[in-house]
């Protein structure tokens, strides 16, 4: 790391904000007498364990858990700086428990691991279950977070929601609903191409097709470029990418993956150079969501595609993981959802998709992340969907 | 359990109280703009996390740790309830948090863990810590805690209390310096009864040794009457206790151990009769902290004793653990204390005591549990043995 960016200035805003860091536990009940001593603590708390201890699902109605998440990483993919470590993780986990509280009015506790044995990360998520309603696991790499997400999501009776993933899909496919339906094209009909198989990029692949988009016409790239079921060496998430996608066994770099293309979605962090996505069809889509650096520069990008997004603020169109996940849990803890399907994540994204639908233009295909309209409709079509596929509690 | 004590009646005025918990997570940052959202989150926090990951101390600077404990639980033995599990465990801990902000400013999590067994209760926890400055551990049965608070006391970097031993212990020598003081008698001459070897009994006898109190004249009893280096059978706690304690070699029932005594601290929760009381020397001092019901009823105790305390609010001199937690961690994580020494906990003690020395009566030897004077005087004299102890960072 260079001397300018690990030197502490206490005068740059962002280091006085975080003095303190941005998070505390508050009391939601009055505690200043005796009296309220004795009905919030000892002796009269007893009686709200008893009832619970006869009847457990009386915690969802007695106790915090039902509004509350765990933020749970390893600090093994934080941001695009890697492999950190629990304690410089810890900042952006505060950051997104605030942004659960401001959007989502969900509770949420940043849990920052010193493990990143995927073992034992299943092992102490189950063993805090009880704790929290939902688990959003956040920031943990790939392939590791598969599994660690496959298990809890199988092992535990609460939603489990690796961010990374989901997030970043449910937001990608609301802007592809919406730069699709801007230039009167079917989701079905578009030749996509993923840039980039790790947690996002296989996530993002599988959530378009969970949408409408047809996998045949699908090809993903990793850096060794098209994954294809020739290359013998695929395992895990990428076989199944080899599997599902790429109908033509197309193989070769990635201007050859984008020739033709109407869609180019990248999630790899790397650079595609502009002769690669000049082999696109003209007028498509480009979707370079690298932070800070974008795969595509979007003025190169606009010499070529008709919508654009990246995932800069600075830019018009963020592709934000915000717009998604406090509606997400909150839409899921309402309905007590006992885990996070992939119709709930299609929900999510059409409700975002919904909120800009009557404004439609090229600048302004998905909703600014501060737009409070968004969290409230994305919970109401994610608790809707929950009770339609029967996981719902309430 | 009965019928009426697990029925819940939504109007009675816990459950009122009780109902969504009593708990939120807040911001303490603004968030309402782009600009608020770059610094707090994206792009922004990069530096902080840049920043922490080149220098791990400043961890404690930049993100809400060093005021954060968790409050850890595996439901075994809550309060009188016993093993309740994980979910009915949780009103108490949240209850715990709330008085934690309350009186010490400290920030609290509540932790239900979803297991029992010691070693997956240490590496859950040694797996958690940094997310947090402080670890409080609760209701844990006895003997597990021990093994489990010593065995993370000696691995972990950061304070590790287990609050039914070393709390109700801290308030326990607090009371009896003060009574002592009353009957104007020296802690080192008092003949002392403790009737419980658990969690409780097996702190108070240690820390009211480390307080002045003569290891050869104090007697513990459990369920099977003296603990002395005769009864063979003794482990771990106990057999230390026989080694420390009881230098006459006495053995025998309660009343055996009463005879003579000047002190009799009940943390049993069975019942002593008053025929064993009776045996006590005249003008002494009697604890019977069980909860609900004291090992002694005040009135019988006041037949025989000149200062009487319980665990109860409803008579004078509550031993309420309240006293000790909130200004210990507020004391130990401003030290930034990597650890809780016996001097430590002493120093909670005296300033605990002192809080009421000017006024002392053998009706408040404690002070109130809400008299806002304690949290500050134990964080103050905490932190300053920490610094004398060598164990702050700060």
């Amino acid at each position: 790391m260079s001397a300018s960016s690990t030197t502490v200035d206490p005068e740059d805003p962002i280091f006085r904000l975080h003095e303190g860091g941005k998070l505390a536990v508050t009391s939601t009940v009055p505690l200043t007498s005796r009296e309220d001593l004795s009905l919030a603590y000892t002796p009269g708390v007893a009686k709200v364990c008893e009832a619970i201890a006869a009847n457990p699902a009386l915690v969802d109605d007695y106790t915090w858990v039902s509004h509350t998440v765990a933020v749970v990483t390893d600090g093994s993919a934080v941001l695009g700086l890697g492999n950190i470590g629990a304690r410089a993780a810890m900042p952006v986990m505060e950051g997104k428990a605030v942004l659960f509280k401001q959007f989502g009015g969900v509770d949420a506790v940043p849990i920052c691991l010193d493990t990143q044995d995927v073992e034992e990360i299943i092992s102490v998520v189950k063993a805090l279950a009880p704790s929290f309603g939902g688990i959003n696991l956040e920031d943990i790499s790939a392939p590791r977070c598969f599994e660690i997400e496959r298990r809890l999501d199988e092992e535990l009776a609460i939603p489990v929601f690796h961010d990374d993933q989901h997030g970043t899909a449910i937001v990608v496919l609301a802007a592809l609903r919406n730069a699709a339906r801007l230039l009167d094209r079917k989701l079905s009909d578009l030749r996509v191409t993923v840039s980039g198989a790790g947690a996002a990029g296989v996530a993002v692949t599988k959530m378009l097709i969970a949408g409408g988009v047809d996998p045949a016409r699908t090809v993903v790239c990793d850096s060794r470029g098209i994954i294809c079921g020739s290359r013998g060496e695929l395992t895990g998430a990428k076989a199944e990418l080899a599997a599902l996608t790429n109908a033509e066994g197309r193989s070769g770099d990635i201007a050859e993956a984008l020739r033709g293309a109407d869609v180019l979605i990248g999630v790899s962090g790397g650079q595609i150079p502009e002769s690669a996505v000049a082999q696109m069809a003209p007028g498509g889509i480009v979707f370079a969501l690298a932070n800070p650096t974008p795969e595509v520069h979007p003025d190169v990008a606009a010499r070529y595609a008709a919508v654009i997004a990246t995932g800069r603020s600075d830019f018009p169109n963020q592709i934000n993981n915000v717009l998604a996940f406090p509606g997400i849990f909150k839409g899921a803890l309402e309905a007590r959802a006992t885990a996070i399907t992939d119709s709930m994540k299609v929900a999510a994204a059409e409700a975002i998709a919904a909120v800009v639908s009557e404004v439609l233009t090229p600048e302004a295909i998905v909703p600014s992340p501060l737009d409070p309209r968004v969290a409230p409709a994305v919970a109401a079509a994610v608790a809707a969907a929950a009770r339609r596929d029967g996981v719902a509690r309430a």
